[in-house]
């Protein structure tokens, strides 16, 4: 008999081989860093803002001479000057003064506000009329009121996200470290198994996981190699697998369905390294081998595909993520939605439901694509799962339920 | 004056402007097509699976005979054969008889059941013993229980999920048509402004918002060209915008923040095409301008990059995901959250408020991150935005709201 660990325990024991499998960082240039894994800590290498400046298009004043002004009773004050836009301000201003100021303006000495130019009438002849208060500090960035030189602004392992960009560009980052992307070798088996843009013969099947596994890794932003298909023989998986080993991070294997198939690729592992764990309690999913060959993790996944979706996002993508160092810091997103029709109980097995969510008038509805409804029916339709965890007695018809989008 | 749009009108202008720029198609291979928006419906070219199969390892059986077996009287049935994985199954099996079969094999002609190994025992002689009964398609996949021939699986206008590329490969689809990228031409404008990765002297600031839009334009799927920075010079501005208007689908200028530098923007708009608008009732973001040169969709965003984040994800996004003809079958995902403090109310311009989420005992809590903090303090530490709608009151600390993800 197996023995088959719990979703936890597979969680634990992929974190505790796997967890230090760092692959290391590469430099990229900014404009490539969308959606790499930051490898370095970003700390401030000047004052931001620079110099003080102002915040919008207007008057730099001294605020006491605005105090107590009104329509009725400007405040009248001398225009000395104008600051330039992209040009340092040399100019002291003195109480009962004031210098017009552009939007992001340097400010010019001693003055301590800016008065909008809305609340500013020009009285002609250097005369300025400020008709409302302003308070010190008003409409003012001072230096270093962003970031002070030194400050650690980010920590490695967050994906950059376009607004990181904006910030690294505002510090002046250029070439930054990030975390390389894994390699991921890709490799289907089986006899029964043809390439996908072969017509099958009967009793044959397209290799959809190869596909479905390269597109996954794509977007969890590693590098996926296929390595084609292979037949059920020993000697020929097992060449094959060391190949992989030697050239990619990770090794990737989606099994033949049948009970010969699976053994033949555990037998494989085995032969070359070691398989940590056979067997996982959840639904779909449950043929699944951790192992390591040459020191580089491997899965070997179920061979249905639906098994291969929800065991890539459960256990390969946080393996992946966790080699590039990435840090989570939320929760993926999820969806409430009701269910349509009721999930039965699912005897002892964490179980993954595919579901097509539509939005209703009053909110989303989830209507659950039972397997037997066949892969492509499920996939083409499935845009969320649902996840009916190990002691749940299932969902009825109508129950709010959490939804995670495919 | 200016006249300003509200978002809903803004927003329906873009539509109504420039809804029918479909940038056209493209043929891709499936291994390509990940994150791509489908062009072309996808019409099943045979029946899936093609033929009868076991959904398990187990013995094709009549399911009449197994009615009524139990452990202490199994059914006895004749072994006449076995299934062999990716070979056509030739067998006839009469009442009495039992045929091995895989997961996935072709079912032998006249059975409508397939014995789990698992209820099966050998006896030995050639004789199993079924002891526990099997209903009627038990086990069993029909020939197009999963799709028809001819059946439309999918029409256009749907964004490829890594489980969309393994129904197409399951279909046989290789070679697809997929929507173009959409180009888009990227500018900044100001005479302050000088490249990110040079440290500004005084009255300078660095180019955030190219680099900021060419990663947002990435993460929509589109394809980014970045134009450098354009002084405050009418003639050099309309040349440029020019040369991108004639080499890229869409314009994007990233404005002055100075009165005159706006002023200047939409005067060379003005002057090359036409502006269909100017302001949108949005905070930040007001002085957005939409425009169109050359036939081209130009949109002029304003001069500070949260501004930039914003009018980009509520109107910019979305016309490039039109452009590709992309059909958005789900609202954004969206995060319910407390609120850290108190926001007050906007007096009568929507407005977008960066937070900063993050997971606490009970639940999701999100803290505002106001603007005065500073540009990089804000998108350092955000990772999500909540709206606050026009005739909002404002939000009190504590208040449930709902986050989006930035």
């Amino acid at each position: 008999m197996l023995y088959v660990a719990s979703f936890e325990q597979a969680r634990d024991l992929l974190n505790f081989k796997f967890g230090n499998r760092y692959v290391g960082k590469e430099q990229v240039v900014l404009a490539d860093a969308v959606n790499r894994v930051l490898a370095q800590p970003i700390v401030a290498k000047e004052d931001v803002p620079g110099f003080d400046r102002s915040t919008v298009d207007g008057f730099a004043v001294h605020a006491a001479d605005t105090f107590g002004s009104s329509e009725s009773m400007p405040a009248l004050l001398r225009k000395i000057g104008e600051v330039s836009m992209g040009e340092a301000c040399k100019l002291k201003c003195w109480r009962g003064e004031c210098v017009a100021i552009p939007t992001g303006g340097q400010l010019p000495q001693d003055v301590d506000a800016v008065a909008m130019v809305e609340v500013a009438e020009d009285y002609g002849g250097g005369l300025i009329g400020i008709i409302k208060p302003v308070a010190p500090g008003q409409n003012v960035i001072y230096r270093d009121d962003d970031v002070s030189f030194g400050e650690e602004i980010y920590s490695c392992g967050i994906r950059l996200k376009p607004t990181d960009i904006g910030a690294l560009a505002a510090l002046g980052f250029n070439e930054i470290l990030v975390s390389k992307r894994p390699t991921v070798g890709i490799l289907s088996t089986g006899d029964e198994v043809v390439p996908f843009d072969v017509t099958p013969k009967i009793g044959q099947v397209r290799d959809v996981n190869s596909m479905l596994l390269a597109a996954s890794v794509t977007r969890t932003g590693a590098l996926s190699s296929r390595y084609g298909i292979c037949p059920d023989d020993d000697d020929v998986l097992q060449e094959r697998i060391a190949m992989m080993a030697r050239e990619c991070d990770v090794v990737f294997l989606s099994g033949g369905s049948s009970v010969g198939a699976k053994d033949a690729l555990k037998r494989s592992v085995e032969a070359l390294g070691e398989v940590y764990l056979h067997g996982i309690a959840v639904k779909p999913g449950k043929p699944t081998i951790f192992g390591e060959v040459s020191g580089k993790p491997l899965i070997g996944f179920p061979g249905h595909p639906a098994a291969v979706y929800f065991i890539y996002d459960l256990f390969a993508a946080p393996l992946l993520r966790g080699m590039m160092g990435e840090v989570e810091s939320l929760p993926p997103p999820r969806y409430q939605a009701r269910l349509t029709n009721a999930i039965p109980s699912n005897h002892g097995r964490q179980e993954y439901v595919a579901v097509r969510l539509t939005a209703e008038e009053n909110g989303l509805v989830a209507k659950p694509l039972m397997s037997k409804s066949g892969l492509i029916t499920q996939f083409a339709r499935a845009n969320g799962y649902i996840e009916v965890p190990r002691d749940c007695e299932g969902f009825s018809e109508g129950e709010w339920v959490i939804v995670v989008a495919l």
